[in-house]
């Protein structure tokens, strides 16, 4: 267990250490930390030695020249200067919020990034101004297309942030697959089976086994199968590679450049530049006036929240489960896996910066 | 088997025979027989009696005063005078495009419509321009969010179309369902089952009979159940109908009136105006010059049509079967099923219109 400010301080120092200016250090430490209060575990400090690699091999600038390359009243293409993505995502949002201001609508494309984060992070700096945010990313493939063998998308996740008055924020964020990588991880370390209707194996049959998508299986597609919609998952995780990576610059498709994960570090740069994101803000009183929306977003989260329910369970609100787990580990602190501990350890041995758990 | 030619002739008719403009018939005439042409026969001309009902019911204004109510530069919402949706939608898209004209994108959000029938015919108008349209629906409550037992969404839909150079245009258009409503619909009339995963019964239950939603059961969110991201098909679902209906200021959730089906025409009108939709325009030189946006989209759909394949499939390109129905219905015209046929007569028949399928 360890408190969500022990963990900043300890990130901000190595990514201090790496070269971050301070505010940039920050920056990307609040990014990681609120998905592991989020229970987003996958996403928070244990992907911190991934970061790391990504500088130690080169391809990441903690000193990147973040610029608009190309803008219209309602538009931008920023380019990401190989930064962290979890430094380029919210520059690149306040563009979309700055935008918004103005014209209505704020829509950013992005190359020349890496691992933005949650996805929802980004979407929700938007709902603070009483704007939707919507921000999406893709990342390198794990992913295999209805009918397909091969892995060509990755797991692109979409976020959609929508204000409420009195009620909590909305928060749609979800991979467009049936499931995340994040959740499958657990099981393969557990070395427990998966669910049927997760991945499929190396002749694109059904498996249960966790470790098929590292032995030429792949992660399907939300929906899973033909019948149930997979071809609905695969368009969607299409629009979010196409807005992320054509629209921006940036790779897209089998050519998204890899997360740094060990001995997957080769970039396959072919068609664009680095990883691509895509952000928008939406400014509500560009619809409806802000207070008069808003309560009907409480109307909506109530009515909802009441909706009759199988029986022993509840019908949550996007957004919830997240939320409340936060109080929890805000309360509480981080539980932290062993293998997370040893390597964020190793990392502050190598930096010399104390890593204290509890 | 009809010829698109003659269900325009008849179609036009019947809608000029309820007082819709001759312009008005041909576009609302346009956007049904699309539906028929691409395969979409749930979404076609089978439709046109329940748009009768709702003109015979004073749900329907067919000389509607539609008009933009509210806007800023990138931004519109259009009241559509309880006009056909499928005049209405067109409309509102032409807003989205004119916007994006000038501030590089256009989002126009709609209250007061109707039923607008597939989306991909709206955001098809945007493709034709060098931008990437998007178009959304809310609809009448059939589906059960994840752990509930009450119909609280619609099928709501969404379409994104995206032009390519030499390869034909993506256009991703699917409920957030696990399966289309129509799909059911027709087993439901072969007195067949319907797959395990696509609704549940009265308690929440999966079920394989047809007719469960008629008895308290309900369709269920892409991703079919919480193991295999249902909450992720319920959460694309709020989206539309928060964006159709909250941003817009008609109904939403389990107050979206009903489509003109028989024995089920009550409008429970309680939280704002109709129905509503949600049309996006973006420019693609708004982000980068639109000759190699188009030159990358090719080599997008080259590559994933290339993609290792299960044993006996290809990897489809989104509305590549659309696409190829739609050559196989123009040269050899539209079979219609008997009921179809029957109802179309029946109407015919009581506006003087004759109507001849081969």
């Amino acid at each position: 267990m360890i408190t969500a400010n022990q963990l900043r301080k300890f990130t901000e120092q190595i990514f201090i250490a790496i070269g971050c200016s301070e505010a940039d250090a920050r920056l990307a430490t609040d990014v990681l930390v609120s998905a592991d209060l989020r229970g987003v575990d996958s996403h928070g400090v244990a992907r911190l030695p991934g970061y790391v690699r990504l500088y130690d091999v080169g391809r990441l600038n903690p000193q990147p020249h973040i610029r608009v390359v190309h803008e219209t009243p309602s538009t931008a293409v920023v380019d990401g200067d190989r930064g962290l993505g979890l430094v380029v995502g919210p520059w690149a949002m306040q563009v979309a919020i700055d935008k918004a201001r103005t014209a209505g609508t704020g829509w950013v494309a992005v190359r020349n990034s890496n691992h933005f984060g949650i996805a929802g992070y980004h979407a929700l700096l938007a709902a603070d101004h009483d704007m939707i945010g919507q921000a999406m990313t893709h990342a390198a493939p794990l992913v295999a297309p209805t009918f397909a063998l091969e892995k060509m998308l990755g797991t692109n996740p979409i976020a959609v942030a929508i204000p409420a008055a009195t009620e909590p924020t909305f928060l749609a964020d979800f991979a467009s697959t049936a499931v995340a990588y994040g959740k499958l991880e657990i099981l393969q370390r557990k070395g427990q089976d998966i669910p049927l209707g997760w991945a499929q194996d190396a002749s694109g049959q059904p498996t249960t086994d966790a470790n098929a998508i590292r032995n030429g299986g792949a992660l399907l597609p939300l929906g899973t199968d033909r019948e149930h919609g997979s071809h609905k998952g695969y368009g969607l995780g299409a629009v979010v590679d196409i807005f992320s990576g054509v629209l921006s610059g940036a790779n897209y498709g089998p050519w998204v450049p890899p997360f740094a994960t060990a001995g997957f570090m080769q970039a396959n740069e072919g068609v664009g530049e680095g990883t691509g994101h895509f952000f928008g803000a939406m400014r509500i009183d560009a619809f409806r006036p802000a207070s008069e929306f808003k309560i009907h977003m409480d109307t909506w989260i109530q009515r909802f929240r009441q909706a009759q329910a199988v029986e022993g369970k509840r019908v949550l609100i996007p957004g919830d489960p997240e939320r409340e787990m936060e109080a929890e580990r805000l309360s509480n602190g981080i539980p932290l896996l062993d293998p997370v501990i040893q390597s964020l350890t190793e990392l502050g041995d190598r930096f010399g910066v104390f890593f204290s758990p509890a």
